[in-house]
């Protein structure tokens, strides 16, 4: 880009507020989506992530990882089974989801951020027992299998990587007081690490321009929701489909103590910067 | 069992002075073989690392897992090439080592360290870079793919989970200065992640019993060999095979600074703390 | 002991959840008694509290001496004059019980313990204030001389020890706001001074098998009590005589917060592993 | 400015490698001149020092201070004898620099700093000795009073500000070893403040756009200056009149330890974070 | 002196108790009057105050400057205008204020002190916000220009001061929110300090010889005053004129949490060492 | 005494220049002689002890304990038998040494100096194995039973002991590698201590004036003696008999690293303060 040094400096210099807003806070963010699948936005999202942490931010990065999964599975040739629109997880598919998410998407994550200069570690569940967790129970009377549900987020690991200088890189699977590995939804995942870590900010990285008040026009986008506005834009269809689960996990986490959630537009490049260091944010904040 | 308590506290007495031996030292151990596939002795593995841990032994574990590769190989059907013994690592292979190693494995003994009290940390050489390392180069023409050399060993990761109170449990993927993954022989990773951890000792557990005079007779075994021997036991034939490159990591370990180091058989039910904790040991020690 | 090494692995494993239970936690043992005087208890003994501080517990030993302070008063001539079963203490009798208590066995003890491998520091009730105490007054008109109560004990010197690496050997001379020196009982002392630090674990070793529902029929031990019984055991006459003092004392730590005391034979060798690392423990538990 | 996010943000994620350059590293800015006078630029000014210190970087502040002791000189009616282009500083001279230097400018400073949301502590070289200073004598026969010359650099109080969470802002004002003050240049303090914090970059700010080749064509900017060219660019007039004691400071700083060290424009808004944070720098750099 | 060793030696010995005393506690003194105009008063305050600092005391001084100011007034011909007794402190006042308190007074002292083997850290209320000040409002209508009130102590510059190992010597200029200078009564900012700082002892250093009941008979001195006495003092004439508002400072101390404050005598050589370090004190103790 | 508050703050502020020279050094003292058995001399060196403590100075007192353990010998019947001026101690006699020194002397030292405000740890050469101790063998043929010759001085509980804030008191009862103990002459072991702590100063108290020229006169005492003069001195006669012993300490110590011994004369009360705050000093400084 051929900006004068002039500009550059004005700018550096207008993110100074909100640097000093983020010092030394925790920031969540759920990444995933186009941001994880795009080699581009993927190399800005790292890149992001290690300014924000040289900056003096305690970046914790949680991660998703459904397409990579679906091709593995597709791959050594199970074949999916959907109850209520959750995949039944046997032993197999476990395995497999653990093998992608720990073994190859982050670890790939860890080395991406240490090519821009960073220091990771990757966590998962199981890890100093991050994430405790138990088989689902919907009291639907249906078996989902390994899917899980989190009793308890141990904070400890996490602390303990951010005292030591790394971002830490988190997968999102859980582990049972049995030793029994869970499949744990990232966003529900990153919403309870959240408000365990008391966070600042919570950011769930989507594949939308944000909360929109006509869905097909992205110029209605709502920028802020306080949360008790929630029940009532889900009766008036604003919040539906998909989007149920993301901002329920929003709501629960401002309601569990972080100060403010977003869901961002991760396939707009450096989201993570506009939404964190300038005046404007991006997507829809919750509060 | 049934031992009087008379018996059991005079046993637990005399292991005094082994427990002071080794006592806020670092002990690395290699865990690999029947001892990793066997279920139970497996268990007795894993509350070994923990009672070892819990008497203030810095215990280290670096695992291998070359029966799950294949088997996870030959279920995505990718062929293996062998070129001088070592097996050629493409992409693809590279990526399901990684996965095998360090989103099954590795997790599955994080989790089952856990199980029997401990607290656990799953690392690969990734993570805070703990295995630097390059492509392969024997200077022979051959290209192995993605296997790799190590070229540095970062000790801080390993250190900051020992601090923290972690047991560290490695899988030996390297990470290249581009990012790139390379697989790394687990038995010459625990040979230089124990020398640069100056450790007190580096266990090798393997399927044999020992040095052995006579390799068919078990009861010739060598307990104790001086590195300064092992010219001599290779031109005689005593070591040979496939026991040469294990050999070589304990004189290499040995060479560059670790006090001890053995190959013991992982067959034994509990054969770490025979070695560590009784007045006989077991297997072959290098000094 | 011609004990294989697979049955000593065994059990060193089997001391595993022993060891896990009383990690980093304050373990007072009182000691006297048979196991005192006669050599080679002492050495099983001293060896034991090695053992235990090795794995990271964190003894503080309490130490009597009756016949020793007899002896040396006959030595100088001093005949005893005793109230209600108390010797009354004058000042020349508190001298010696000082030069016999802190000069002579707490050196002995401090001395023995390093020759085990451990690391000792002797304290009295003077050191540092540790044991503040006051002329014993039993409301019955009668003056004891120099025998004691305890009005506070100070943890400082003896959480200093064991922060410092030692094990505290305790003498139980107290010290009067005054200055002046007190004969203190040890079995008080030790039940006071557990209470304080919030000990796990109190244990009173004597020349008992433990609480015998038949005095003469070592068989009818009783292994446990809850503290709630014990009035109506001395009712029954199952309690009485020289044991009242002590399983008061027992009663008493129970009382302000020790989670468990025992009281357990010293005749048995390395009865305090015994009762600390196997699954029967001996002698009679109070809690 | 109205400048899109998306620009912004990429401004943003530009200066990455240089914040990762800086991070934790010790910066020296002598701040003077037009920076200091002009209200516009001081507040610039102060808003990078903020951000610096935000995003990890150790700002040192050195300032001067002509001008206003000028004026305050004249306002009480003393008149500047010059010697060899010193002024002679007699006593009361001396308390006019001090007050004009500590007690206005370094104040004012601190309260403008803290105004943009920093923690600034202000300092003299009396303060904990940070200045040692003796009369300045250049064996040249001239006395010129209670101008001084550096002997020790204490560097302590920066150190402890620094640790403490402050930018510490430094006025020249020297101490003698018997408690006199002496006046120090400030681009001498800043350099030798510089080296004996072993810093990372020394910033002098001007009111020169840099080296020229021509002196009156900006376009034949110097960019970098290796400082073995020095004595050449002495020799050719391109270093002349007063730009030279500021050229002798640059070459001192950089042959006693410290890495770069730049002659920058301070009449440029943001010129320290141009020269800081973007690829190009502004004026010329020494190494 | 000519005073024998012994005699020297018993004195010593007699200042223990008061040694003790004041230990590791914070003692404030209000330094100002003739104990900072007479020349040989002030080196033996300085070497009092390193005295006190040796021996463990941690000593905040906290200076005046009335007759300085005054000077420089007028020397720069500034006339000022009194209202209700305040001096009305328009901004160029305010900036002769802040420069012979900040600039020359608070640096003079600070090299005075480290004459005698001290360590001082200049400070004034600028430096890390120490002292929040506001506008003064007395609710009559009056506007007495920058004269400020106390909003808030930040005791964390002091601290800092105290824990690196200097003696803070502090200018009373106050800082508003929006960053202009308060000039503030010295007196009421040593009380404020005190009891922000839970300080052990107060002292305000008079030319007064303390609290007379018949104010032109010194020998009527009341040694000490409960604070709930100052009501029925003022009643009775006792006390009055100025010495009401620096009584209404110790008074304001004692009733913030100071245990002791004093009125002592500044023309008396060594007074603080009389007064902390005696059995006798000198001045007026309220408390 | 009736001194003005005057001379005594004047007095007390003479004392700064000492006060700061040994502020936070180490001092070791060797206490016996009169001082120790005349009681108003031993109140006046614990008060003085505790004082120096308090104004910062890291006080270690090592004692003796001839006449208690003579008298102490005698009433146990005890026959003393004599070998080149050394008392031969048979294990009879060690323990009869043990039990007065540590058991008597020391704890009533620990007492007297905690009832001046201090805070005191009893520590004799067994605990933490402070002075490791070898059989004494002075080449002569002759057996000394338990007398002992130092063979290495472990600082460790010293300095743990100072660090948590206590005046550690040092019995002089050696431990053998075989956990024997051994009688140690205290002066020797003082020099030992004071040389290994790099001590700032060794004080020997003793009975007499210091070194005198004519030691019928004591106005011909020597102030300061230099290391290398010693040897002179012997042959003149200067020193003699049993001086020479303890002179032969503090040249040992001066030569293993120790600024500066004196020999004081610890008759006079106070002389310890005397010889460390005033600026005579008592007695005869060997450097």
């Amino acid at each position: 880009m051929d900006i004068s040094n002039s500009i550059r400096s004005q700018i550096l210099s207008d993110a100074l507020p909100y640097i000093q807003k983020y010092h030394d806070k925790v920031v969540v963010v759920k990444y995933g989506g186009n941001a994880m699948t795009n080699e581009s936005l993927k190399e800005a999202v790292m890149s992001d992530i290690v300014l924000l942490s040289e900056v003096g931010i305690k970046v914790v990065l949680v991660h998703g990882g459904g397409p990579e999964i679906n091709a593995m599975l597709k791959r050594v040739g199970i074949e999916s089974k959907f109850i209520n629109g959750l995949r039944y997880t046997d032993k197999e598919t476990m395995d497999i989801v653990k093998m992608v998410l720990c073994g190859k998407l982050n670890k790939e994550l860890v080395s991406a951020l240490q090519l821009h200069g960073g220091n990771a570690l990757g966590l998962c569940g199981c890890d100093g027992r991050l994430i405790i967790a138990d088989k689902l129970d919907r009291d639907d009377g249906e078996d989902y299998g390994y899917v899980g549900e989190i009793k308890k987020v141990t904070t400890k690991p996490i602390l303990d990587a951010l005292k030591d200088g790394y971002v830490p890189i988190i997968s999102t699977v859980g582990i049972g007081e049995d030793g029994q590995s869970y499949n744990i939804n990232a966003d529900t995942a990153a919403s309870r690490i959240a408000s365990c870590l008391r966070a600042e900010k919570l950011i769930l990285m989507t594949d939308i321009v944000g909360l929109l008040k006509d869905k097909d026009d992205d110029s209605t986008l709502i920028p802020q929701v306080n949360v008790s506005e929630v029940p009532f834009l889900k009766k008036s269809g604003i919040i539906s489909g998909g989007m149920i689960p993301k901002i329920d996990c929003c709501v629960e986490a401002v309601r569990r103590g972080v100060k403010r959630t977003s869901i961002i537009d991760g396939r707009v490049p450096h989201s993570i910067l506009i939404e964190l260091l300038t005046n404007e944010g991006i997507g829809t904040q919750f509060n």
